[in-house]
């Protein structure tokens, strides 16, 4: 079972738990036990490093005589001597190496389960990269059918199906969508060692971003053959659940050194320094001269820690809702990997679907790559689908240079209103008008005082795009061309009121929401909006974190007289109505219909079969979740119709 | 005394010894101890984190009156109980916390001396960022007036003379060349910490950047009040020694942890995931809930494993001579030091005067910052004047996207030779000529394939520049423009040759050396030049490694005499020449004078006062460092003249 307890666009954390009952966090990492050379033994991996699963190889032992009668009468945690979650490969990274193995199927799942693997794996059909299309696409086939027959036989064990298609994304797409049909339990992304040893990363993102595509969100999704803490925070951004890593001691006999910044063989390296618990207290030179098998085990332990490092350190930035941050900067590491940042801008409309409407904390630049993340893309796409400019003349603004958007334009903003004119600052977002800029994205985002062209000039473009879509009968640039004897009236607090609300809501659902005589409560402190009362019903708050409204059951009301299903709206069974209207939340099971256009975080509005509304709340599956998976947290609910 | 070990640009990898006999390796940072809060003891400073060195502040000891007793009764060291280093302030920054402080210059000094202080500090004014000019210029006198007056005092001890002059570069770069001038042995940058405060980064750079001009490059350079390890890559890249911090206690008591990618507050944190000594083996929960003096000592103590982690990191990448990467990467932690690695580049020109000529292993692209390294300008400047296009005609490749130059065009490039034309490819470094490719850093260097629209924009610029300015006269775009059906000769390898030399050393020498009949041997494996013969004398071998030549005494003749002095010439007193005609290396003081166009790690000529060569060898120091300093290898010689 997975269950997923937080999300930052398509990374998650969660909890995966066996059908023996064994349990674990991730993102993770299984290091990689060769049950013939033991370079940490799998119990120093439980305890000292805390690792709560390993994978080892059941072909090795079925082919190693004694290992395999000792498997299959121990069983292989008591033969390893590891409590915690045990996955098995199935030989078929042995093909890809060596040939063609001397196994069916059926034989390797069998002995398997005989040994009491809690994940086992499919002898699926490695795709190179350098296959033709035609001869991938038929090992996929042979792969699919292979899966089906384990699936057939599993049992007790839980099963990996690995979803292939070698470097065509199309083929990646399809076989992760029929094996999201099939009764496996783990999605690996398979094929992807050489990718990675080539430096392809580029195309990794490409095979791993059109199997997210197709695969069951229900599942964790194990980037198979990946554990190199310099692209563990890329992995994870894409949606990569489980790693794995053969290498931390693969390379640790080859004496050479895992670092977020790259590997490094000792012979080169100029110092130590590092401060973990295997390097601490020792100098390059004394590892240098340390006798083989201690320095081995040493720099084994120091490339797991790495790992183990690094993995917190994803964790924490997604719980910080920050990965972004995270992989921009670690992809700085190689050019490769920065060619693979830049890959992702190809994926922004997948991703822009997972990124959640707001998030705490302030977004940081860090290059013209930022730019793809799908925050970008939400806000354009939004701004010129739900802007209604308020006047007919705009007067464009310069960049406030890595200043909020309206301070150094106070007085700038009001005299341009006054003469009638709406101002837009040109920032790196965009067009930003002067109603949103208090809002997230705007407000809470820094840029370099410095920008560079790239976004500079896609700036530009976009704004002047925007000005000509907009309409505007004329526009000036700078505050020095906008006539200082304007006379007109205007209430910046309703104008940014309404403009947020059609950001949020739409133009539609925003002329029921402000129908009537509206009145804006204010915080007293800081002036800013609090509530929108129209007609005497309260139907909108506002945060003061993100600037952006919570919806309530009166404007909920508003906007299904208003709008036709299913705009903003989860429909759930009958059974779930009294509950959902209570004030419970809404689970993924019991909904019959949804939006497809809702986004992670955004206001929904729960009703029943005949769209009555019985609930306000934020989405926390998006659609194609909620429609896949059978279990998990639709919506969260903050108050139902009959509890108010 | 500090003697330059290893360097990367202006940054340096040093070692510090104080009159009393105590050293350090630099760069270092000096943990600030509050003699009244001692929060980590200064021997567990020494012991547990191996800091050689710390500071403390004279002026609350002075003005404490059992620690006053104390110091001057025990003696600094042992009151401290530190046997490394000590430095003392002076109470300047107290004036800049609160206002004037009731002291003399001269009590101050003598107070320091009095307790056994190994570098104390003038009472200098604090610089605000918010004075003006005036006010500014006219401190800056009196904190010069007092440092001569310390000088007049100091004595053993050694003496802070602190450059001054707020956010004033001209003043800052006039301060600095004054107190370059006086007997004072650090040199630290004063008045910055505001600025740092602020997050303007981008200010710092200029500050940093102009006293670094004006100073003794003899002596190490205190970022006085820089201690975050955010910044200390940068700090040091810009040639910084030394560094404080009284954060690591102070964001302690406030429970804030001071990370590579900011300082986190741990009520805001989501998670531990820390390998640090200190942190490991607590979790999160178990941190908050700790009591408040020994949560504050862990919180303290994981600060200063996270300085020394970064300090040992930033030695390493000096090392490896790769400091711009390591900087470029953690100016992405935030916006305002990506503002600062963007301002870089005003200083450029500066930083191309201490760039190596050639480093060991690629250089990464992390982005259009890397552009700003002196690398870039310095291929672009030698490619403009010392560059002569073999034919009339150029065809220009689109760029390898990634790949080395020469490889996916190999054919085309002969055939572009056959039909007459010469072969650039247009890459992210500008114009690449054919016969520079194997060459630093062209065949050195990694890039994105998906290139940025900035430098694709630029290097398009710069090609279309220099295509006018070689003045060819006719360009084709693209192999599939070239005739088929060339016939001309050409010799790539001589075409090669000549270019590099070229690069290397100029038109002139280059005629010179490849006088006559020129015969090149080549590797029989690789097929690549090795050594260039003409008329019968070895005079250029080249370097598999970078692809640049190494300068043989034949080959140093012939430049002397075919360009006038003081072209490549380091001329050395009459005492010294019969030592380095022997092959032994030329020490600055010996050096009466130089070319002031010699870059670092160059090939250069060693004359005597007669101009006669006398050996060649590489530039250790560059020419203001070998005029400003007294001692320090200036030329590693390869050969003298009586050795061959």
């Amino acid at each position: 079972m997975f269950e997923i307890i937080r999300r930052d666009g398509l990374a998650r954390i969660g909890r995966f738990t066996t059908t023996s009952g064994r349990t674990m966090e991730t993102p993770a990492l299984f290091p990689v036990i060769n049950p013939k050379i033991n370079t940490v033994p799998a119990r120093e991996l439980y305890d000292k490093f805390g690792f709560k699963s390993l994978i080892t190889n059941s072909y090795i032992i079925k082919n190693t005589p004694d290992l395999k009668e000792k498997a299959q009468e121990l069983g292989l945690h008591e033969m390893l001597d590891f409590p915690g979650i045990i996955m098995t490969d199935s030989g078929t990274f042995q093909s890809h190496m060596y040939g063609e193995v001397e196994l069916t199927n059926e034989e390797i799942i069998e002995f398997q389960k005989s040994i009491g693997t809690d994940i086992g794996t499919v002898l699926d059909i490695f795709t190179e990269p350098y296959w033709t299309k035609e001869q991938t696409a038929k090992s996929i086939e042979v792969t699919l059918e292979r899966t089906q027959q384990a699936c057939d036989m599993k049992g007790d064990m839980m099963l990996n199906g690995v979803a292939q298609g070698s470097i065509y994304t199309d083929l990646r797409e399809d076989c992760a969508r029929r094996m999201a049909t099939m009764d496996i339990d783990v999605h690996p992304v398979g094929g992807i060692v050489p990718l990675m040893e080539q430096y392809r990363y580029a195309e990794l993102v490409d095979v791993v971003m059109s199997s997210k595509k197709g695969l069951n969100p229900n599942r964790p999704v194990h980037a198979f053959g990946a554990g190199h803490p310099m692209v563990l925070a890329l992995l994870a951004l894409m949606g990569c659940d489980f790693f794995d890593s053969a290498s931390y001691a693969k390379f640790a006999r080859d004496d050479r050194m895992m670092f977020v910044d790259g590997t490094f063989r000792l012979q080169d390296m100029e110092s130590l320094d590092c401060n973990c618990p295997a390097c601490r207290g020792h100098t390059l030179e004394g590892l240098r001269k340390m006798e083989k098998k201690a320095k081995t085990k040493l720099i084994a332990e120091h490339n797991l820690y790495q790992i183990t490092q690094e993995l917190a350190l994803v964790r924490r930035y997604i719980k910080e809702g920050r990965l972004w941050e995270l992989a921009e900067i670690r992809c700085r590491a190689h050019p490769a990997l920065l060619n693979a940042l830049r890959r992702l801008k190809e994926y922004q409309g997948v991703m822009e679907m997972y990124d959640p409407i707001s998030r705490e904390g302030a977004i940081f630049y860090t290059g013209p790559e930022s730019r793809n993340r799908p925050v970008f893309k939400r806000y354009l796409d939004r701004l010129g689908t739900r802007y209604v400019p308020p006047t007919r003349k705009a007067a464009v603004f310069p960049d406030c240079q890595g200043k909020p958007y309206s301070r150094p334009y106070a007085e700038e903003f009001d005299k341009a209103r006054r003469a009638g004119y709406t101002p837009i600052v040109m920032a790196p977002f965009g067009p930003v008008p002067a109603e949103l800029d208090e809002m997230y994205p705007l407000a809470q985002s820094l840029f370099p005082e410095i920008m560079d062209d790239e976004t500079e000039t896609a700036s530009e473009g976009i704004t002047y795009q925007f000005l000509q879509m907009m309409g505007f009968e004329s526009v000036v640039f700078g505050a020095e061309n906008i006539p200082d004897d304007g006379t007109e009236e205007f209430d910046a607090n309703l104008l940014r009121a309404k403009a947020v609300s059609r950001y949020q809501f739409g133009i539609e659902a925003t002329e029921a929401l402000f129908r009537g005589e509206v009145q804006l409560v204010t915080s007293r402190k800081t002036g800013k909006i609090r509530n929108v009362i129209s007609d005497g019903e309260h139907v909108l708050s506002m945060r003061a974190g993100d600037g952006m409204y919570t919806l309530k059951m009166e404007g909920a009301k508003r906007i299904v007289e208003a709008c036709p299903a299913p705009f903003m709206r989860v429909q759930v069974m009958d059974d779930s109505v009294p509950f959902v209207a209570e004030g419970r939340n809404a689970f993924a099971q019991f909904v019959t219909d949804c939006d497809p256009e809702i986004r992670l975080m955004e206001e929904v509005i729960v009703v029943d079969r005949n769209d009555t509304p019985i609930a306000t709340g934020r989405a926390f599956l998006v659609p194609f979740e909620i429609k896949q998976m059978k279990k998990g947290m639709a919506v969260k609910v903050r108050s139902g119709s009959s509890d108010e």
